[in-house]
């Protein structure tokens, strides 16, 4: 975007230029079409005889077709690590003969390289887009230097005087550092060893890997009539056919340090660490380096442990490894070639191991991880401080659960085909999820009970035409438990079994019978959920949620609260605390955040966490399970740092960011659950402790905060003030409560 | 309705429905179209040539032309209570002259005296439908009957036996009731004295006069243009135009008894009764009944006071006398007709005597009722209980207030052109009111707040430019008296002064002065309001009226609680309490009323306050001026009787069923002030006090919940026992924040 700013306002050229994203936030894929000439544009379609191509990842060299768009004798830009003589080995077959078939220009850069030598770290954008202005000569390039240091001022002035030299260095670096390379002649006719899909699902191949290449726009429409999909239903589980392999290292696993405590699974953004439990029998097929121990704890005796990692599928934040309680840290980051052949174990762990049933319980952490996560792999920021948390809720609910997503990072990461990170167990059984709009997703959600229930409601009436039959024990048994959040389960598989056993003696009997296994589906206890952002449930979907609410329904909302507009990058909502800096609060947000579960608690009838797992596991655990089994409207308010924070330590310590936002008294745990009140009980309960850090500290740990003492000093001064007396004011209304 | 589907229902005839409605709540006018024949109808236009017009009330006569529509030979029905003989006197030439032309079937019907003898009070509905079948003769006379007398026992089967026995024997009373008048041959020519519309503007009678005579199709377009009204701006200060004289009877004011209290100006709806200060030089104009007597009370020494209703304006609903706390009431119900000659003497009052501003205070009752009400004479119902407030905030601001109302009763009586309600004062000062949508008004509110504090904070600059000049005190006086409730109208009138007189020494100067006299429409502080009922506040309108009161502007929100959605019917709302009969829940609302306010308190540092003038008419007044002195969003949620709940009072009951509804604790008074806690102190004031009476005795007086006994006495029980622990919970959590 810098590019084309620079070059429509330095010539007098006329420049175009359009976009294209995919919806990851962790390793995506930006297409960028730029045109810029003498003549105005009249061209409203992307780039397809493009002078320049450049790609900015080395790893899409083996996804996409770069040089489709290439025009004859245009340059090539590859980022890469490698060096040239490298490149006849790391290419693949079809961007050689590519390359060759266009007599290609061809230079490499390694970028990387040299950001991190400079100290940015990944950000490469300054190296890089130097090499483009001296391979395209489209301005003189010391103009176009001079513009490009000039933004760079404006941009990082902020972020002080260290962050701008740096990027100044690297545009100069950017120049020096490119290589051309010349394309031998062998590379027209170069060739691959075959590469074989027919292990795949047909939808995969047909549908899901061309998408994921970029090349969605060439899938025939009549597809979505040959996999029964017209109505824009999507099939689950398909991200795990990625494997992107984004990561620049991940966990390495020491068996001995381990204590097998699963903390690692229960953080990972991504569902990409996770415990295996083996029995003997299964150990006999696993792969050689398959290393396990016997699992420690009571009931367990019969398994041996493994923590496994899927290499291609971590995206390297260190979420797990900063959070391993052992000792001697059990997880180590690597570069991530090292940790390759961990991609054979992982195959054979989900593919070859039974999840451990009798291992899975919901009332602790360690074994609330045994449980397959139906929510893995997404797209989410490395780190992401939201996906935790609906992983565990797949883990605990997910084989029976509704999903009514607002719009969001949750329902970009969430539910953008192809990459669909909800999942199915080996049952075929998985969270329904679906997105209406950013603003309804409240109401969205209750339709989706309303219509489901009404199913449900149905399918008990029927069953009372078919008491006084030998099918009556069942039925007895399956309306007493059906709504049971423990035996529902159960009583519906044995209706199942009844009914399939039974033979109806007349009309109404067969009309029931085979109307409830028509809606087998439906038998079980469902668990109705609405995800959602701050943005949606503390602004622009609050009516709705409110009503919803207030309805008395039993329905389940997550509120994934990172305290701003996430998914378009970072604008202020209700949820954001005074002091913040934000999006339309550029100087600092004026207002107090507002408290959400207050408001909720209100109604009496609501049932109503706040959370932060980083600060309490269980009680996140405890609050999930409470929801869900409470019989009416629950809302818990997960606190979700996010790469919109500016988090100092950056994203690999979310878990220790949680963790001091509480003990820093910026957030408080807490339970209202509507159902002690029958016992006489005070129906809140305060769950964090008094604070024990200064507020100031941890506000300082985040550039959202710390921005601005060094723009705004003074404005800074009062309203960090402000959120202190606002924090207290509001810790004071909690311990109000508590004290009954 | 019920006509047309007897109709429909009883033969093979085709039938057809039009109904035209004015917005009226309290005399209002209802046109009803009725078609049927043999053959299809195809006609979607009113009908213009009817074989039958039935004019239900008598007041008609002189308003509507009511033989317009009819055909030749047709029949014309007149409800009345006037004898035969007395028509030549009562009825005028225009409809005697129609009569006689269309060469009408004339009958006549005392409904009122027939179902008031049944002891239906004013429900005529019954007798005047069963002349309207004898008469018209569509169906066997004895069928139509039975099945008028078959939807009877449907409707009101509820409602108990003997309200079902006396409808049915209203039923027959209509057959004999009628009597046939032979229509003068004199009437052709019958000529009335001239009417002198002189003294009107002359919008009212090119426009309001037509449109209030339903004939407002007839008022050509181009009126728009010639008032300068294209965009649909309508002056205020329409409806005391109308003299609509729908009142069965009206106060008498006993001068001797009167303790010059104002109570009966503050309570009334529809601001028909006023205090009158007069001083000896008015008196000499007055007119020879206009009886004073020296005005009681520290400062009103050099006034005679004098409390004036207008007869034509009053509905007769009885509050103020109900309400006045004279030893001997010094108010007492006569009927219409004997109290007309006060309308001399209320024109007077209004037109020739000064208000007297140095008696005005917002600090007592008394005192803010010598403000000239700039609300008035609205098309409420009879006793409604949401127009006092609104009658007293225009006391207290109406000179300075803007107005954003929500759909609902408090925009079908507060702005439905012509009937414009919002008056202005002597010195053209008045409320600015408008209407956007049901669900956004609060946002329309903040909307002209932003608008307006715009142009004033441009004034605020332009001032600046002034410093240093002769104007220079009167701007210093206005930059800092400028947003103060209590100086800015004299800050503002000493600036226009100065400015007027200033000689601008240069361009900028000049351009300065010119921009400020031009805009002195905004210099005096603005009042901001958002009115609406509770289906806008608690429901379809809370998540904007949730983010204005977030946004810490300077707004104030005044909630008509009625607890249903009154104007489309009485549906349910969040504001509806457990075990309320509404539509939409029709077997009693099952959840507990919402906490609109302790919601907007969870903020701190929004003004709150709940209110209930009957139960204490100081502290409404205390809570609207906090509220509009507060430098911050406010909110204030006022209980209001309504038709719609049933109560078995009577209407002219409000007040005493709002101290009903605090005293047996199913309303609570208080004020949040988040001022106090710049001072140290709780900011929470609980006004009312612990309830004296029980609950349920309340509850048994309003129909929405007795009806809930009668129809489902189980459901009754267990709701009505939810509704005590209801109003218990929310007592505690009240008393909770009153201890700090
Ligand atoms: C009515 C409407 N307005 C704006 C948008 C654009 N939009 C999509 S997601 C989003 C932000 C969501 O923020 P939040 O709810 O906080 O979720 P987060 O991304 O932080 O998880 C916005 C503004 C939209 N989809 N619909
Ligand atoms: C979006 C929308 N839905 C429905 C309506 C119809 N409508 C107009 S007024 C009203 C009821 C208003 O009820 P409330 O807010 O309680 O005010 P009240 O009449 O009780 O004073 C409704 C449903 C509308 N105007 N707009
Ligand atoms: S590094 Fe991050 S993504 Fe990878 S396994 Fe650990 S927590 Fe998961
Ligand atoms: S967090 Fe560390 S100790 Fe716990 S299971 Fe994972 S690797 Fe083992
Ligand atoms: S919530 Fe924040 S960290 Fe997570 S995916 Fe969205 S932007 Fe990234
Ligand atoms: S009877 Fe009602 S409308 Fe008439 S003056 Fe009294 S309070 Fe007002
Ligand atoms: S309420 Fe009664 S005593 Fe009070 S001013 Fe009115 S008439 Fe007089
Ligand atoms: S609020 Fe009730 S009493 Fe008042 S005008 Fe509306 S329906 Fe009538």
């Amino acid at each position: 975007k810098n590019s084309i700013k620079i070059i429509g306002q330095t010539t007098d050229m006329y420049t175009q230029a359009y976009f294209a994203y995919d919806a990851k936030k962790s390793g995506g894929v930006t297409q960028s079409h730029l045109r810029f000439g003498k003549d105005p544009i009249r061209s409203p379609y992307y780039v397809s005889r493009a002078d320049f191509v450049a790609c900015h990842a080395p790893s899409y060299v083996d996804k996409y077709d770069l040089a489709k768009d290439l025009k004859d004798g245009g340059i090539f830009l590859l980022n890469c690590p490698w060096k040239a003589e490298e490149l006849e080995e790391k290419l693949p077959a079809e961007l050689k003969r590519g390359l060759a078939a266009k007599n290609a220009r061809f230079y490499i850069i390694d970028a990387l390289g040299i950001a991190s030598g400079l100290g940015l770290g990944g950000r490469t954008n300054s190296v890089l887009q130097s090499a483009f202005f001296k391979l395209v000569d489209v301005i003189p390039l010391d103009i176009a230097l001079e513009e490009m240091k000039k933004a760079v001022r404006k941009t990082y002035s902020k972020k002080g005087k260290k962050v701008v030299e740096m990027n100044v260095a690297a545009i100069d670096a950017g120049i020096d550092g490119l290589i051309e390379v010349k394309v031998p002649v062998s590379w027209k006719n170069a060739k691959d060893a075959p590469v074989d899909l027919s292990h795949l699902p047909e939808f995969v191949r047909e549908v899901v890997i061309p998408m994921n290449r970029q090349e969605g726009d060439d899938v025939p429409v009549s597809m979505y009539g040959r996999f029964n999909i017209p109505d824009g239903t999507f099939p689950s589980g398909m991200t795990k056919y990625e494997k992107r392999g984004v990561a620049v290292s991940v966990p390495r696993w020491n068996i001995d340090n381990c204590i097998h405590c699963n903390q690692c699974a229960l953080v990972c953004p991504h569902a990409a660490i996770r415990p295996i439990l083996i029995d003997a029998e299964e150990k006999k097929n696993a792969p050689a380096g398959f290393e396990t121990k016997k699992a420690l704890g009571k009931g367990l005796e019969n398994y041996a442990f493994r923590i496994q990692v899927s290499p291609y599928d971590c995206t390297g934040c260190g979420s797990c490894a900063e959070v391993c309680p052992a000792k001697n840290k059990a997880l180590e980051m690597r570069p991530l070639e090292e940790e390759l052949r961990q991609h054979e174990n992982w195959t054979f762990a989900v593919d070859d191991v039974r999840i451990k049933a009798d291992a899975v319980k919901d009332t602790s952490v360690k074994h609330s991880q045994f449980a397959q996560p139906l929510f893995e792999f997404s797209g989410a920021c490395a780190g992401c401080g939201e996906t935790p948390y609906i992983k565990l809720a797949t883990q605990l609910f997910g084989d029976r659960m509704y999903i009514a997503n607002a719009s969001g990072c949750s329902s970009a990461y969430g539910g953008s085909p192809p990459s669909i990170p909800y999942a199915i167990n080996k049952e075929g059984e998985g969270p329904a999820w679906a997105m209406s709009l950013f603003e309804d997703n409240a109401e969205y959600a209750y339709g989706m009970l309303l219509g489901s229930e009404k199913v449900r409601s149905t399918i008990a009436d029927k069953a009372g035409a078919l008491m006084g039959t030998s099918a009556e024990e069942a039925i007895k048994a399956y309306l007493e438990g059906r709504n049971d959040s423990v035996h529902t389960r159960a009583v519906s598989s044995a209706l199942i079994t009844a009914l399939e056993a039974f033979e109806p003696a007349n009309n109404i009997q067969k009309e029931a019978r085979n109307f409830i296994l028509t809606h087998r589906d439906y038998l079980r206890k469902k668990s109705y959920w609405a995800f959602g952002g701050d943005g949606w449930a503390y602004d622009i979907g609050y009516g709705g949620l409110d009503h919803v609410l207030a309805s008395g329904q039993n329905i389940n909302v997550l509120v994934l609260d990172t305290e701003v507009y996430s998914n378009t990058g970072g604008q202020s909502s209700k949820a954001t605390a005074a002091g913040a800096v934000a999006k339309f609060a550029a100087d600092g947000k004026k207002t107090k955040k507002k408290d959400l579960g207050m408001m909720a608690m209100s109604y009496g009838y609501v049932y109503v966490a706040q959370v932060a797992m980083g600060y309490d596991q269980n009680q996140v655990l405890a609050a999930m399970r409470e929801a869900e089994a409470y019989d009416g409207p629950s809302l818990i308010i997960a606190y979700c740092p996010c790469i919109e924070h500016g988090p100092k330590c950056g994203m690999g310590k979310s878990q220790q960011e949680m963790k001091d936002a509480v003990e820093s008294g910026y957030w408080h745990l807490y339970r209202y659950n509507p159902e002690l009140k029958k016992e006489g009980k005070n129906p809140f309960l305060l769950d964090s402790k008094q604070p024990t850090k200064e507020l100031v500290s941890f506000l300082r740990g985040e550039n959202r905060y710390a921005s601005l003492e060094r723009t705004f000093p003074e404005q800074a001064e009062s309203l960090f003030e402000k959120a202190r007396t606002d924090a207290e004011e509001r810790l004071a209304s909690y311990q109000r409560l508590a004290k009954g």
